[in-house]
């Protein structure tokens, strides 16, 4: 029997994190000041947990994984398996390439972002906090850390841009069942929110008014920290347990990888599965390549600028060095919400530079996601987001562009997160009755 | 760290189902024809699969499971882990009883009935059908054979009362997007659905009329057989797989339940988690009890009567030996709809009759299911289905009750499904924002 599924041992799972730092090519240009003369660093040093800010500096290569943190991930289903994709390949009518697939689908919350959660959610607690506060757009980071909370006994508040928290009932209902309390952005939890509410009382909202919102209400409440799920070196660093694992399966595989591929909107889950092998490439230890699937609506890696740029439309944090659309660009709504986001974590932004990591994109109007991700069903069985679409969309590409070059090849994509909760989208983009 | 995850190597996954029949206390009874002179067994001869119906009589304890549903097994995830409630044990002061559970939520279509989809359209693709027809009440059972249907690249036809199919969009979606023709039951595919529809154009449909439809389907189209997914004793030996994947984690858990507890509307999921244990019992190989937990709206096995009925409300199968509440018993809604259901299988009723299986019931407005359900996410983070929630309730009462009594006791909970689908039922039980 062909083998398809390749499980770690849970006694494997990995003991330290892997931080990039010190094997990148260059020094990682280090954020910067605005020249408004309000120190953007001082605000978020107070707001944020002090753990994660002293490891978003660490150059340190291995960061051990602290044990309570390791308990929650197997308790959260890790190491998650790596899976052949042979029906797909088969259906694709594929002989030279063999296609990979790494599933942050089982996540308890849908999707990779429990990772960074619980790591975030243990620190805090461990530094005396009680409540973790954080903005969210799609809704997968604001499920994902409500989770987070609960299961570190800690409380919750997340402000959810006003328009999608109307419609995503069933997404802030899972919150609410973690202990979370939900608020349409602009709420009349804050200052900022009620003067908008003044103003404005339907304002729909956006995230730079939600993040205002959330790192208003973190520096105004004891205990509280502000978390943020992306883009940042200490989130990547937290997701490399994705590519640590894969490396280790692949092995089991007795196989190895030369295409990674994954979607990329902030660059977390894309961080996550690549970074690790990206690690071993520059040490000379593998070749391989790492392709970033992006939609046109937020096209910043492929189509971005490399220069400085706040990281949120609020301009709360400090200037970053990344690929960016400019943070005040206006992104037309897709079903992938998660990736619509101006620019690129500074880390993938600067491998970007150097042309390790490429980017490919897709038409807004994911036509060809969707029959992606209808094909991937319909071969491997799996209901997959929108935005894992993206990475399967482009494995399928490059295995029958590979194929037809006659050109042997050994794709492994990132699958970030499962569409339970995205039947609607899947309804509306296949035309379904 | 304490050990929470057990997971069996995918190499040690079953080779084999098992069927109880030649462990029983007493022969099970025969199923018998009515007295109408119609029947039963001949008209289910031509419109089922023929392997099932063999299996359905089968002495044999041990049935091979073919390589090519052993890799569809795989592929869909298994073998599953077993989890230990660590954190569960601790929110209920537990000291002297361990709780696990079994993860038949992380199936594809989110249920355990996947594991005799599988099976029956390999079978029924062997034999050289074209089309797997079914009837569908909650709609976990049409997604399961539509997704295995697709994966044997079989057609699917799902005949869906119409009460449920108008509201339950994204199970419908799911169906569609695996391939599935899915029809409002009453249909003008059928006599039946015709002539009903002539008497009343709104009819909302029935369970009753959906089977009717879906057999006369199978019945006038060549090519097609029709799948049921639950009660018969070949479906409980294909979910067998639950249990002999239990029984060897628990040896690497190195502990051994002596309760195992179980959700029971027909009797598939239950059976399929206890009778391995239960075949242990009876071979004296093992102690452990055994709880089938109901709802009040169907508490067949806790309070019906053991005698001969129809499977069903249209009576289409020959009559079985079963605990009942009748065929034409009116149930009021639940939301674990999957659990309503007027009889139990006749395996687990013989043995309900010879006290090796007990049940328990919780009131209709499932208040006490819910706050279970809550209290498993807040604890374990893992969201699971409202049918689920009832093993954890009463798994949750037995843990309680062992402790109050200073007795040891190691129980093992089958979760059955996940609850992605069912927030909106979470969210008007919790009394949610």
């Amino acid at each position: 029997m062909q083998k398809i599924q390749f499980q770690l041992p849970v006694d494997e799972f990995p003991t330290k994190w892997y931080n990039i730092i010190p094997d990148l090519p260059e020094p990682l240009p280090p954020p910067k000041e605005p020249e408004d003369g309000h120190s953007r660093m001082e605000y978020l040093a107070k707001t944020m947990v002090g753990e994660c800010l002293k490891q978003e500096m660490s150059t340190d290569r291995w960061v051990p994984i602290p044990e309570e943190i390791r308990e929650r991930y197997i308790q959260a289903g890790r190491p998650r398996p790596l899976y052949r994709a042979v029906r797909l390949e088969k259906k694709l009518g594929l002989k030279k390439v063999r296609l990979y697939y790494k599933r942050e689908d089982l996540s308890p919350t849908g999707s990779h972002k429990v990772n960074t959660a619980l790591a975030q959610a243990y620190y805090a607690a461990k530094e005396g906090n009680t409540t973790l506060v954080t903005e969210t757009g799609a809704g997968q980071w604001g499920s994902a850390l409500s989770y987070a909370a609960k299961l570190f006994d800690l409380d919750c508040v997340v402000f959810w841009v006003k328009s999608v928290y109307d419609w995503k009932t069933d997404r802030r209902t899972l919150m609410n069942l973690f202990g979370a309390k939900v608020y349409a952005s602009p709420s009349k939890e804050t200052k900022t929110g009620k003067e908008i509410l003044a103003k404005d009382p339907n304002s729909p909202g956006s995230l730079g008014i939600a993040v205002s919102e959330g790192l208003e209400y973190a520096d105004t409440h004891d205990g509280c920290v502000y978390c943020l799920g992306s883009v940042l070196n200490h989130v990547l660093m937290h997701q490399s347990i994705i590519g640590l694992e894969a490396i280790k399966q692949f092995e089991i595989a007795e196989d190895s990888p030369d295409l990674i591929v994954g979607c990329l909107g902030g660059g977390s889950n894309f961080g996550g599965i690549a970074l690790p092998f990206v690690g071993e490439v520059l040490n000379k230890k593998r070749e391989c390549e790492f392709l970033a699937s992006q939609s046109e609506a937020a096209p910043n890696l492929a189509k971005g600028e490399y220069k400085y740029d706040f990281g949120d439309v609020g301009e709360h944090t400090p200037l970053l060095k990344m690929y960016t659309l400019g943070h005040k660009k206006d992104m037309v709504p897709i079903k992938a919400d998660g990736l619509r986001y101006h620019a690129a974590a500074p880390l993938i932004s600067l491998l970007r530079h150097h042309n390790i990591v490429k980017a490919v994109t897709y038409p807004a109007d994911e036509k060809a996601i969707f029959q992606a991700a209808t094909m991937f069903l319909q071969s491997e069985g799996w209901l997959i987001a929108p935005e894992s679409s993206y990475a399967v969309r482009a494995g399928i590409d490059e295995a029958l562009k590979a194929e037809k070059a006659g050109k042997e090849r050994v794709i492994c994509m990132n699958i970030s997160g499962h569409g339970f909760l995205d039947l609607t989208a899947y309804k509306e983009k296949m035309g379904l009755p």
